[in-house]
C-alpha cells in the first residue's frame, strides 16, 4: 500500500469538505452538530455492539484494566457524547469574528477576520469519545478533520464516525468533513505527518512516545503537550492553611491526570512551620514523599521522627517525573527566584501555582514562570477547558505558538487579512 | 565542531537574557532600542568598513549585481536602520495586554495575558538590514533572538550585532538578547532546527531552497512563506477602468517583490471587452504575456492581430510560477467559483485580489479564497506590514498557524493563562 497516496486521497476529499464548510453558516454547522447528537442517541445499540468487538480483542492486545475502562462505551458515556455535541452546538460561533480593523490614510479598510484553519489531523489512542469531541470542535470551527485512532478502539471509532457522517449528510454537509481512517498501519501516521498542503494542523493526543514520534516526523504544524509536571510553590508570605488545602487538592483529588501537582516547593522562610503539617497530611492521605535533604530536619524539629524516617530522598530524576500517582517530590527553596528557576528547569510548562498574600510576589511569579497556565492561590487542578469556560477542549498545548493551555473551538481558527478599497494603487 | 553543543550554549545564554526581558518594562526595552539607534549612528563608519570587507569578497562568492546591491550599506541605509529602530521604540507595547478575562462561577478570575515567546531564531540571506529590523522587533516584544545570516554578509552582520549589543548593555540589558552567529557552517542551521526546548520559534527568510531545508529539518515551530504567486480576478461586475489600473499597478509597479501579481484571471463575461484593453496596456508596459487559449480570439475580435500573434501560450507550469519579473500568466475563467478554484489550486496563499462592484461576489471570494491576504478593489501590492499599519515586519507568513500575513511585533508574542483566586479547590 502507498501510504502517501492513501492519505492524499483522504485529505483531498477533506479539503473539498473544508471548502464547503468555509462558506457555511453557523446555523448549518450547529444544526449538523445537533443532528449528530440525535444520530448517536438513535444508534446507541450499534455503537455498543461495535465496542464489544473491540473489548473482545482487548485481552489479545494485552490492554491493562485502566485501558479497558477507557475503551468501554457504556450507555451513560454514549449519552455524555451526545450531550457534549449539543453543548458545543450551543456555544457562540468563533468563525467570522473581526479580530481587529482599521482604516488606513489612503482610505483602505484593513480587517483581521477569524476563519477556519482547513483540515485538522487528530492522532489519538484508546478513548473513543475523543472521536466525537474532536470531530465536533472541528465542525463547530468550520474545519474538516481526519481522525486516526488506536487499533484497540478501531471498531468503536469507525462506528462513531459513521454515525457522525450520517448527521452531517442529514444537515446537507459533505460527509468527508469527518473521516476516520480505518487502516492501522503505522506508515499512515508518517504520511499524515508529511502531508504538506493537505493537512493544515496535527493534534496528537496520547502517550509521550506517540507525541514524540509525531513531532519528529512532522513537516506540518503540530500542537501538543508531552507531560504535566506541575508545581505548587508555597511562598514566604503564604496563608499556610490555604496552602495546605491547595497542596492536598492538587495532589490527591485526582492524581492520575496531567494537571495534578507532582512537585511541592516550599520557601525556606516557612519550611519549619509548614512542612510538618503538610507532609503529615499528605502522608495520612497515602502519598509517598520524596524529599530534598532540608525536609527531614524540619520534621525532626517538630518531633515527627516517624515521618522523618519514612520519607524518601529525592533524586535529580524526581524533579523531572510526572508520577500520575500518589507520589510527590518535595523541595525547600531559598527564594521565589529559586522556585521559578526550578520550575523553568524541570517543569513541563503545563500548570504551576504560587500560594502567597503578596501582590508583588504573585506578579513576579506570573511573569517569570514560563508555563501555559500560572495559578495564584488556586489548585493546579483547575487548568482545563471546562473550568476556564471554553466548553469542551481539543487538548492542552504546552507549546507556545498559536495556542497555549486548554484549546477550545476558537483555537482551531486562524485569520485572514481582508483589505477593501475603491481602486487604491501603490505609489 | 559539535554544532549541537555550539547552538545549545548560545541558546542557553539567550534564554537567560529572555528571562530578564520577560521581567523588563516597556520603558527599558524602548530605551534600549533608542540606545541602539544612537549607537548605529555613532558607529556608521565602522559599519561601512565591515561592509567593505563583505563587498570585497562578493566577486569571489559569485554574487549577482542585485545581491551586491542588497548587501551594500550606504550612509542612507544606515540612517534608515537607525530610524526604523526609533519607530519601533515608538510603537505601543504588545507585552502584558489582557487578551480576554472572565470571572468564573467559583470566583476565580481567568485571564489570557500576552507575553513574549522567549527565544526566536532567524535564519536569513543577503540583506544586512534584516539584522537590525529583526533584532529590534524581537526586543520590542520582549524576546531574545539568535540570528544566523548568510556568509556573504558576515562582517556587516557581526558589526551591526556588535553595535546593537552595545546599545543593550548601555540600557542595562543582557547582551545575549541579540546574538549573531559567526560560524557559517551549514550544520549550525540544522542544529538550530532541532533545538527543542532551547529555541521557541524559527523564522527563515530568503530563497525557497533555504526555507524548504529549514522546514524539512525542523522539529521546532517554523513560520515562513515560500513564494508569492498572487492573483487578480476581474469579476463579471467589475469596474473595468478600476480593474485595468489595479492590474497594471499589481504587475508593473515593482515586479520583483512577493506581493506583485503573477496571474490575471478574467471572467468570461467581461473577457471580450476587458482583455483587448488590459493586454494592450500590459504589452505597452513591456510585460510578456502567457495566455490561455481563450485570450487570442478576444484580441482578434478587437482587431488586435499583432498582439494576438505576439502573446505566448500558457503552460500548466505558468499557473504555478512566481515570475518576479515583467511576465504575466492570463486565464479566462467561467465564473467566480472557477477563479477561486484556480487560486486555491495554484496559488501560494499569499495575496489574491478581486475587482468587483458586487458585495455578494466580494464576500464569497473573501470567504472561499484560502489566502493570508484577500484584497477587494485594491492592488495586491498593498499587502505588507507598513501598509497594514504594523510598522516594521518580521516577515510574511503564508502558514495558517499562529500568524498569517505580515507579522509585526505582536506576532512575536504568545499568551499565558493566569488564574487568580482565594484558595479555590477542585471538587
Amino acid at each position: 500500500m502507498d501510504a502517501t497516496a492513501y492519505v492524499r486521497d483522504i485529505a483531498l476529499a477533506a479539503r473539498r469538505a473544508a471548502s464547503q464548510l468555509a462558506l457555511s453558516t453557523a446555523a448549518v454547522r450547529d444544526g449538523a452538530l445537533r443532528a449528530c447528537a440525535a444520530a448517536i442517541r438513535a444508534q446507541a445499540g450499534a455503537l455498543q455492539q461495535a465496542n464489544r468487538q473491540d473489548l473482545a480483542r482487548s485481552g489479545e492486545l494485552g490492554l491493562s484494566e485502566a485501558m479497558i475502562d477507557r475503551l468501554r462505551l457504556t450507555p451513560a458515556r454514549i449519552e455524555a457524547m451526545a450531550a457534549a455535541l449539543e453543548q458545543i452546538a450551543a456555544q457562540s460561533d468563533p468563525v467570522g469574528q473581526t479580530i481587529s480593523a482599521s482604516n488606513r490614510p489612503n482610505g483602505m479598510r484593513v480587517e483581521k477576520r477569524r476563519v477556519p484553519i482547513g483540515v485538522i489531523g487528530i492522532i489519538f489512542e484508546s478513548r473513543p469519545n475523543v472521536t466525537a469531541d474532536a470531530a465536533a470542535l472541528c465542525l463547530k470551527s468550520g474545519n474538516a478533520c481526519i481522525l486516526r485512532g488506536g487499533k484497540e478502539a478501531l471498531h468503536s471509532n469507525l462506528a462513531i464516525a459513521s454515525v457522525l457522517r450520517q448527521g452531517l449528510a442529514s444537515a446537507g454537509l459533505d460527509q468527508a468533513a469527518v473521516t476516520m481512517i480505518d487502516n492501522v498501519d503505522r506508515e499512515i501516521v508518517t504520511a499524515m505527518c508529511r502531508a504538506e498542503g493537505l493537512i493544515d494542523l496535527l493534534v496528537p493526543r496520547g502517550g509521550e512516545a506517540l507525541i514524540r514520534a509525531v513531532t519528529q516526523a512532522a513537516t506540518i504544524p503540530v500542537i501538543k503537550h508531552y507531560a504535566g509536571n506541575c508545581h505548587v510553590y508555597v511562598h514566604a508570605e503564604a496563608d499556610l492553611e490555604m496552602a495546605r488545602r491547595i497542596v492536598l487538592n492538587a495532589k490527591c483529588q485526582r492524581p492520575g491526570v496531567c494537571n495534578a501537582m507532582e512537585t511541592l516547593l516550599v520557601d525556606q522562610a516557612v519550611a519549619e512551620t509548614f512542612l510538618p503539617q503538610v507532609l503529615s497530611a499528605l502522608d495520612q492521605a497515602g502519598v509517598e514523599l520524596r524529599c530534598c535533604p532540608r525536609c527531614r530536619p524540619a520534621l525532626a524539629a517538630a518531633g515527627l521522627d516517624q515521618l522523618a524516617a519514612k520519607i524518601k530522598d529525592a533524586a535529580e530524576q524526581d524533579w523531572r517525573t510526572e508520577y500520575l500517582d500518589l507520589v510527590l517530590a518535595v523541595r525547600v527553596v531559598d527564594s521565589l527566584d529559586q522556585a521559578v528557576e526550578h520550575i523553568n528547569a524541570y517543569g513541563s510548562a503545563h500548570t504551576d501555582a504560587i500560594v502567597t498574600r503578596s501582590i508583588a510576589a504573585a506578579e513576579r511569579f506570573v511573569k517569570a514562570v514560563d508555563s501555559s497556565s500560572v495559578m495564584v492561590n488556586v489548585s493546579t487542578r483547575f487548568s482545563d477547558g471546562g473550568e476556564y469556560g471554553l466548553g469542551a477542549e481539543v487538548g492542552i498545548s504546552t507549546d507556545k505558538l498559536h495556542a497555549r493551555g486548554p484549546m477550545g473551538a476558537e483555537d482551531l481558527t486562524t485569520y485572514k487579512w481582508i483589505v477593501t478599497g475603491e481602486g487604491q494603487l501603490r505609489g
